[in-house]
């Protein structure tokens, strides 16, 4: 089998919360050529469980990401079971040992690819949907000078303390099955994922998207019961749990100034971001609602508030699911990276 | 020990599923006096997990709900643990065994209570909340010539299917528990409790209930976490596992047109209800969102759209959680009795 990705070798890779991770792997995928000027470049990190071909379908041609335009690069994020995670990690750091690894850490290591690999100095645009809006944000703050733009689409600088508690109930939901094990289980914790999943179903559409039985006419499934099982189980059951909750817990501690650079003044990371920022929250996102978006905007000097107008939730960023969504977001990433 | 509250005998209480509860009890409280012309009848059903004392926040001297005019007849749903409940049955309908009750089951016993103990043949008003407000909305559909007025707030005369949904992971949670057993526990399945808890801890507030940390700038919780135990698990932990599944298949499989009388037609119920009525939902409910509240509204001929200002979430409607919320709950049921 040939992989459709490659890996780049961190080696012994420090995270902020003082673990190493030794013999770190990156792995990315690249779409495109980087040009002699190395002027064209875009940076699309992965969201929550997503690897980096869950992130394709907002490359193409004619799209704003081209391939035939653009050198486009999918890191992994770390803990999705490409790049160093729980589930691929040799012992001692395997599975419930595997270190918390922050947002911080997972664009510090794309830095290292983006500059020590490609030896580019400068990107046209960072984006990515959920945790990958995550990683954008924390690339605008930790490296300012580096990008022209930025797209965060349905996603925060920060994690909000209700997402935080969404969270905690998928959490607390999966590793509530006895089979777990604190992270070392001998099988997979079925109960426990199909649980997560049953949790994480009321929270990625909106209220109105269910009104609108949209599962049924536009996705296609049987009945309420079988969207519950055929996308939801279906979507968590194949996941690695420890996987799951690295993660899970990257997500909850996001925040773009924890960290030596802004040392928790969540304000002044926000006001140090320079790029050109279209902030792009689903307008029915129920764990990144529009007032977040709308309160990250009014912090920085060069952001646009531009809200997803849809009723598919959280989905409404993403992975493609809904065309009309997907037109609207390429749509404004064209205008971005005309700028 | 004095109880605080009476039972009505059931006998064998046959429900619309098919099973019968041999020896149904039927826990109520009742406050002030009823007239002589047995015309100052308030009826107030419990809501999902409460017991009649945690309805008594809206009852009080001055208030709309005032024992010096009114008598007050509050009914405990079956599967609270005081009325006819998995934890308070005899073997073989205990435990696991418990029937499914329907909301529809639970007003016809209470227009037992009501008319065969206490010889009422007219109420002035129904009201309640969440689970209380699906009574309401079945006291109207089911006996519509038999009331002045309803009140139902925060909840809805049919669970929708994101709020299905959204029960679905509080149900998954709490069953992933080992100790679970299928229903038929030795032991409190706590794990499972705490589990739910959490899950419900996101939907009962809203985002910015949480943004404004209202959780600790009024609630009084030290931290984040600390409400989370505090508050959410100290709330599930106590409550028996199988009567919170009892009351939620009732809630899940709450609709006022599920029986005889409408025969699956939604609109047809609702167009039968003839009560004044407000239909009041919480501004910021996650899961009774106020789109809902509006087209019951417009399917009913003679109701009212009463949206609560509130960034209380579900809250916003009980248990007396929020004064301003109470005081504004109160005024508009002061404005509807003086109809």
């Amino acid at each position: 089998m040939t992989l459709d990705y490659k890996i780049f070798d961190l080696g012994d890779f420090t995270l902020q919360g003082g673990a190493t991770i030794r013999d770190a792997k990156l792995a990315y995928k690249t779409f495109g050529t980087l040009n002699d000027a190395k002027d064209n470049v875009i940076v699309y990190p992965t969201w929550y469980s997503g690897q980096h071909y869950d992130n394709e379908w907002l490359i193409g041609e004619g799209m704003a990401l081209d391939p035939a335009k653009y050198f486009i690069i999918i890191p992994n994020m770390f803990g999705n079971g490409l790049s160093s995670s729980p589930s691929n990690t040799p012992e001692p750091y395997n599975m419930g040992r595997f270190p918390q690894v922050t947002a911080y850490d997972n664009v510090k290591a794309q830095h290292k690819l983006v500059t020590e690999l490609f030896g580019i100095s400068h990107i046209r645009l960072v984006t990515g949907w959920s945790m990958g809006a995550l990683q954008t944000f924390h690339w605008g703050a930790m490296y300012p000078d580096m990008m022209d733009l930025l797209a965060p689409f349905c996603g925060s600088a920060k994690c909000s303390r209700h997402n935080f508690v969404f969270l905690e109930g998928v959490k607390a939901a999966l590793t509530a099955d006895a089979a777990f094990k604190g992270g070392f289980y001998t099988e997979k914790p079925a109960k426990g994922l199909r649980a997560a999943a049953r949790v994480y179903a009321g929270w990625g559409f909106s209220q109105t998207f269910y009104r609108q039985e949209l599962d049924l006419k536009t996705l296609g499934y049987s009945s309420l019961e079988d969207f519950l099982i055929g996308f939801w189980e279906g979507f968590f059951l194949p996941r690695d749990a420890n996987n799951l909750l690295t993660m899970l817990w990257t997500w909850q501690n996001g925040d773009i100034s924890d960290n030596e650079l802004y040392k928790g003044d969540y304000k002044a990371a926000l006001a140090a971001i320079k790029a050109k920022t279209f902030v792009m929250p689903g307008q029915t996102d129920l764990y990144f609602p529009t007032e977040d978006s709308q309160n990250e905007v009014a912090n920085m000097p060069n952001a646009e508030y531009v809200p997803v107008p849809s009723v598919w939730g959280h989905f409404a960023g993403g992975p493609g699911t809904n065309p009309v969504d997907v037109a609207f977001i390429d749509g404004k990433l064209k205008e971005l990276l005309a700028f």
